[in-house]
């Protein structure tokens, strides 16, 4: 019963002055390269930062944008959801204009809406997908080199899309979870279970890959730990029976290392 | 007779250690974004600097550069050529790997190989191309912002093709050259005479362009002054035919404005 009401605050926020407010939808890219990760912070720039700062400048007041999720400092994204709520007489798309004009050019709306108020970018996400960028070579194109993760070593790219393949599924991911990290806010009654719609590796271009994620939901490091574990049987530092054991302990020490924030980018969110 | 000499001064270095010297060709990359281009200044990061800067470690001495040509500041390069004279018995390979490890992850020495003495980066090269990028649309992916030149009206890219159709072959491109800026102690019987083998205007993903030029030569600032022209045309500020007679004309004042450096990348170049 409690759980129930703590949802439905989530859903349908109390506000008395919710009946006039407007909840607006944002759809954000974003290069996280100078940036302290998603969620604001006092002293550091952050994206949800930047934003609220500028929507505060409009509304003169403080306005709270809801991201769909932290993303780690340094990590990038193409398609990031976000809402916040307005009283404000302004469209959508005039939002979008206003925000474009005055945020930094590393952040950039690519949509704005007008939505139900039951709408939360966060709450009503059904899946998202994440991409990790590598480049197995010798020398990186500076070009890539904000975006993808130089791996010199020959990688085994076979035995790495195996490991992927275990992950497909519903599984407890304590194994990839960085702990002391939930959100304990929120009620979970999944704990560190998630599903794992897709997992799959391409070859984008001569030696550039990508590691497409998508499942409905991603505890703290959780695609960084998959891709550095991944990497570790990529190089033959691990067989795929010790990813796979990694995976059925549910302990964090028995799988790999944390890949490195800049290969990661938030590619899209599924509503 | 005096121009055959001073060719053959390029060509064929009288240096008295040339006997004992190795000439080593670099293929080289880089992040245009920091520096004030490629040619060497006192006081201002530049990508020759930069290197004859590593070189210098490695030498105990001045090394010079010699570089395939110079780019403007801010612009990019995926296949620059240079090369450079040593006495040091290290493999081409091995001067690769040292510069690596020593130059900023903005530039990096895709290739290095001993070639013959006869060599040189910019009297060999038979022709080079450029790439210009471009974005068209309402907002610009952050993570493109870099390399990629934002026009948010709509063009009309089939008028522009029509441009780059009218370029290529041998002609004198005065109208397209920043002037005052030719190397008058090279020899150069052509003037502002260049041939354009090829010229064309591809579309890469949504809304994203690439006009890619190649050329025997290029003027000073010449691609970005066909591409600024161009790019008036596009956006209807400028009739094809104007285009033409800007081109028959050989004035600069008679062609459009030169388009930001950012956008431009030397892709290759052709020995």
């Amino acid at each position: 019963m409690k759980k129930r009401a703590l949802k439905e605050y989530h859903f349908f926020p109390k506000h008395p002055l919710i009946a006039i407010m407007k909840n607006i939808r944002l759809l954000i890219a974003f290069d996280g390269t100078g940036f302290n990760g998603w969620q604001l912070q006092p002293d550091a720039p952050t994206i949800q930062g930047e934003i609220e700062h500028h929507l505060a400048t409009i509304h003169n007041k403080k306005i709270t944008v809801h991201g769909a999720g932290r993303t780690d400092s340094g990590v990038h994204a193409k398609g990031m959801v976000a809402h916040f709520y307005t009283e404000k007489d302004i469209t959508a798309p005039a939002f979008q204009k206003a925000l474009n004009s005055m945020l930094p050019d590393a952040i950039r709306i690519l949509a704005a809406k007008e939505v139900d108020n039951s709408f939360h970018s966060r709450f009503s996400a059904k899946a998202k997908t994440y991409h990790y960028s590598l480049f197995n070579g010798e020398v990186i194109m500076p070009q890539e080199r904000l975006y993808t993760l130089h791996v010199r070593s020959k990688l085994d790219i076979e035995r790495m899309q195996q490991c992927l393949d275990l992950i497909i599924g519903t599984h407890d991911f304590g194994c990839f979870e960085t702990t002391g990290s939930r959100d304990l806010s929120v009620p979970c009654e999944r704990g560190s279970t998630r599903t794992i719609f897709d997992a799959s590796l391409t070859n984008n271009k001569i030696k550039y890959y990508i590691i497409a994620i998508t499942g409905d939901g991603f505890l703290r490091h959780m695609v960084r730990n998959i891709v550095g574990t991944t990497l570790e049987v990529g190089l033959g530092r691990r067989s795929l029976k010790s990813f796979e054991s990694a995976l059925f302990s549910k302990k964090r020490s028995e799988a790999g290392s944390t890949a490195p924030a800049h290969g990661l980018t938030l590619e899209e969110i599924f509503y």
